[in-house]
């Protein structure tokens, strides 16, 4: 029902379980480039389990501790950013994002973090927004620095994905770097 | 994050706990005129009590059961409109409206309502959207008639609000009734 | 250990859950006659299945929100009568039955839907009492009409069964319209 | 809905939460006499609470491992028996019984037990049901004598009561001990 | 973490989910013997229904209502000590045992259950620990003698394992009857 | 039942729900001390809360996902170590300590500390532990340096505690840093 513009014929909206078939269907095309730092993309293998996820999400959206969002480009799916933690008593909350390879390199990812990094500041009255990336995905780590987000230090071996360890960056920005609503 | 204009300076939004103190003001300005006919203000009588109420609806709309949705008019919660219930597998649902008197007469029910009928046909494939109404609730059937729905029949003493008894109206209009997407 | 006859060697007793092998039988039985315009046979496949459509209703009975009783003739479980909805607080319950082709004709779930109705009226004190029935379902119909039930309305359109759509039929009868007990 | 006709005037009947109200008085009047021996008078001190045990009851059922019936002489409860544990894949179950002082001393607790340990063998197979008593019980032993069981033991100091420890005697009897259904 | 020795290189300690692997093992080499008189090993068929029956104990030991040991000779897991129950607000436990051939005869389980009555009176306050037995189980009815305990009683016809009938015996020691702490 | 000595008359237990009582009394006399930095004994503040913090790691400890334990010297419990986090397939934890002001100051928490470190290395094949700190909590930090930790970043504004934000240092030890069992 909802949605906001990106830019042209790119639109941000929140992903839920009845998506899951386009859901899958997209992991499916890009879950070489996706799934190389990441882990959910080996979590949605078919419809079913990208249904599971999907609704792990929704559960999580309704007890306001994670939320997981959409971009379509052109009617098609083609990535998204989520926050996988949200924390509002404390104040505290990280966002991630991902895209399949045919959308990489158009800042949309970058601009759909923007909209969820001000809903944080502006109408959830977050104090801390965290980045988690895999030291060694450079493209995840050039949109936190775009972002204005400080690196804050590197947990050694921290993530086991595919049966190789990854170190991880923690980046962030607070709300009282981040510009006010114009 | 998400909204639409329904109106200058008018917008619908989807409703969450994190909105129960808004919500609660809102039900409080309106209990008398809004819980005349219908039955939640009387479960939302403090902050608490209107969380417990959005949180049972954050759980529906999580599980594709049902959703709420409120309505700013120049930033102020003035009412808003509902899915009591959902069912996609059958392609059935119900929808149903409130409002506070400062807001009532303007028509923006009917367009928040037609807003969620547009989405449950044009992307989620209903089939047919009820409408249930007291039977002397005449703005209640005044919406239901503007939306171009048929009045199919009376439930006779079908719900007991606040010592009394009512006759239910109930209204529908089918996916091949309603216009296509423009 | 409990039961009411209602004819010479019939009886209606309370379905549970160590009744579902006799009850997974007579559902293969009937599949096709009573599949014809009703839902739950399709749950019914086997054994285990029909289980856990017991167990469902056990569960409703438990939170006194639905129940299921079997009628059976000269030993042979050949029908039932059902409380699909039950909501005492607010006066009203929704009642259904079936039957295998061998038991149709004898005006067994009629009396078995009166047992039903004196208890909600009688016992329970609730105010409303409904029928839904598919609109070409002529022998739900006339059960209706001989319960004297009232035809309420035709909801168009409203359920989806075996990849059909049926009309269903709301009919009736309340507390001040019902005999009293003898 | 249903019953069993212990003696002139005197029935057997399921106890449900909808009883919550009735129970909770007959336990106040038998509360003393009653809560002599056995713990739960002490768990049902007001309707709220007597409902709450009503509904863990209600929920044994549905799962099969529990059931409490009560007994109604002249309209009245005044007593009756229940299934403190039901184990229908090994075969076993314990029985038990209560009654308030007025309906003493009649053999309705007596008549009603055999009732449930005829269903136990006749209609669910059980193999062997149990009692369990207070040795200083010895109304309840006495039952147990004249139900034909079998003292198999005393559990020394098994069972903490109002502050007292209880020896507690085991009965049975077994199926290939009780009369065949006539 | 903590574990206690019984003799020279065997150790009791608390089996926990992430010991399925091993306790599958171990369960699988006594499965014949220790299966004779007692129904788990059927249960644990592999390592991930071994991981289930341990997620259950893990469980019982959160709520306080069961727990089960290991005792690992020379690093190998050979049998174990449970409370099959455990009723802190009553006073009153069962205790078990088994073990796989070839750490049999060696007092192995004998020693593990002091430790574990030791606990049960020592620092738990209990009042009476339970030991049930086959009476057909000759070892076990030799250890709950060795432990000091009392034979109470012979449930007839009590226990349905592998489609054979036990009669089961119930002994117990009582705190005051148990040496005091050294 | 269990438990390690740390020193003389000093002993490292797993902390149960049955220990409630102790362990409010404990956190009462080091309020003050140990809550200037933690958040924990802000929800202990009686013996039925306490009873609730404890139950919640008692369910996290029986899913392998969080466990804690408690130092007593001379029998008088006095601080404690534990596992906020704890996961197992991604082979990396947290761990953390309090101690009341008593106790200060001797090195009892930094040998617990290794306990629980050594068991997550050897027993549990764990690959990285994490300390979390408040970067003003010099005591705790000094802690992580004597374990031989390396400090991985600072989490700017990262805690709220009793209205005032803290930044988190993040320290870690990985297995290969770690000494091997002797």
């Amino acid at each position: 029902m909802f949605s906001i513009e990106l830019d042209e014929g790119v639109r941000l909206f929140a992903l839920e379980p009845h998506h899951a078939q386009e859901f899958h269907a997209h992991i499916d095309r890009g879950r070489e480039f996706i799934g190389r730092h990441v882990g959910f993309p080996d979590r949605a293998t078919d419809t079913a389990s990208a249904r599971r996820l999907l609704e792990d999400f929704a559960r999580r959206a309704a007890a306001d501790t994670g939320r997981m969002y959409g971009i379509r480009a052109d009617g098609v799916l083609v990535g998204g950013v989520l926050f996988p933690s949200f924390d509002a008593r404390n104040g505290t909350c990280e966002i991630g994002c991902w895209v399949e390879p045919a959308a990489a390199g158009r800042g949309l990812v970058t601009r759909a973090c923007r909209v969820l990094i001000d809903w944080a500041f502006h109408e959830r009255g977050m104090r801390r927004v965290e980045w988690h990336a895999d030291s060694a995905n450079e493209k995840s780590l050039a949109v936190a620095a775009r972002l204005g987000m400080t690196r804050e230090g590197v947990l050694r071996e921290n993530y086991l994905h595919r049966g190789q360890v990854q170190d991880t960056e923690i980046w962030s920005v607070l709300a009282r770097e981040w510009p006010a609503r114009t």
